[in-house]
């Protein structure tokens, strides 16, 4: 055997795991069967680094939340579309504010999850495929480090293009990234720089999630500074209009359409 | 790139983390450089499923230990050989008790937090190896489910004599194991079947552990039955003496030196 995941919604099954330990309903992840084991999602790197990382975060509600996601909600308005909805911890308290929110995953189990937990508008697809819906939003949401989801060069002017087809005039993108850049450590340092070597930004990741038995299929997710999202945005129809790094190395990045 | 990791202590790398982040000694695991973030112990089968395990149950003291830990230590008499002592939980016990116990480990990270722990007598190596040192022991303790290490029925009958070049008369075993054939998810009876298809026992797991950029060659480690246990036992210098399945599946299995 080779040791390879069977390809999957790896990240749906956990974040149905980590509601079920949340909720106590449903079956739970049990060690030999009888004592009750946390939900770790367990990220890979190309390069063999590995990190699991407790799943119930998805879950947390805002008295848990970082202060960059409470100054992220506090600046939205109008329809909101929630790219990257997960659990829908960001949706919810959208909802219970009176907010319209769609919440937007290609991950069915995270939907399910997020219809469980009380989410009502709920979208299966990418940014691209939700742009021929027709819906349009007056703001965009790419929180808990889904600025990623920007994957890099190739793929940012097709990312931003169909955040701007969805876009009402005045709208905004609220991010939030991480810089990658503040480390000393080789495993990561040496990773940056050899992704360079091959016309890459430096913190792109090629990663995979991987739970149990299921993985996702490689993909790419950009962990960037504020200046390469700046050349990534120009040239867009979106301009980088501000950055909030308080709480650095977290940030969050606003765009607004140009002009 | 290839996802594989770089072959190390990846053990031993966990442990010294774990114990950076119990005693607030040393460099900490962060996220984004900024956050804490907890050790996870990543353990890939070779069919593809993988687990995270919290690292910190290898520093529990004995208020968190499971009560079947309890009733093992309870058993020891005499010199003592703690098999894969991992980050000395067991030994610091019986060293208190005032047990002459030595800690053995192929992990020499795992050896350097026992002795930043306090644990006196340790040495690196296998059972085998040490077998040829001349030293002699009462009892043997495999807990933490380290009966796994006797592997299968290819290394049972060298596992088990190596212990026996190093008993003295009316030596014991004390080995904690799980038995796996309680479940019906199909994850681990599929595993099973296609192990016994093999030749192989049906719990018998080939595992890697990884951390980080780290992991170790994959290694068989088994989890079996009682009676398969007794099957690998017999014709060996030991005899199955008592199964204590109070807390199943887990169980503690005493092995004596037979007449």
């Amino acid at each position: 055997m080779t040791g390879e995941p069977r390809i999957g919604d790896a990240y749906g099954e956990l974040l149905r795991d980590a509601l079920a330990v949340a909720t106590g309903v449903g079956p739970r992840p049990l060690a030999g069967g009888r004592l009750p084991r946390p939900v770790i999602e367990v990220i890979e790197r190309d390069d063999g680094l590995i990190n699991g990382v407790p799943a119930a975060h998805y879950l947390d509600g805002p008295q848990d939340w970082q202060p960059h996601d409470h100054r992220a909600v506090d600046r939205v308005r109008g329809d909101t579309l929630d790219i990257g909805v997960g659990a829908g911890r960001i949706a919810l308290l959208l909802q219970a504010r009176g907010v319209p929110v769609t919440g937007l995953d290609v991950s069915p189990g995270a939907l399910q999850v997020c219809r469980r937990r009380g989410v009502r508008d709920l979208v299966h697809g990418t940014v691209d495929a939700h742009a021929a819906s027709g819906r349009r939003y007056d703001t965009f949401l790419l929180l808990g480090n889904n600025l990623g989801l920007i994957e890099g060069r190739e793929r940012a002017p097709a990312f931003l293009a169909a955040l701007a087809a969805m876009a009402r005039p005045g709208a905004q993108v609220i991010a939030q990234g991480t810089d990658p850049y503040g480390t000393r450590d080789p495993v990561h340092t040496g990773y940056h720089e050899d992704n360079r070597r091959r016309g890459r930004l430096g913190g792109q990741l090629r990663l995979r999630l991987r739970y149990r038995e299921l993985g996702t299929p490689w993909f790419d997710y950009l962990v960037c500074s504020p200046d390469e999202l700046a050349e990534l945005v120009s040239g867009s129809e979106w301009r980088l209009a501000e950055v909030d790094d308080r709480d650095a190395p977290y940030y969050l990045a606003t765009l607004r359409l140009s002009a």
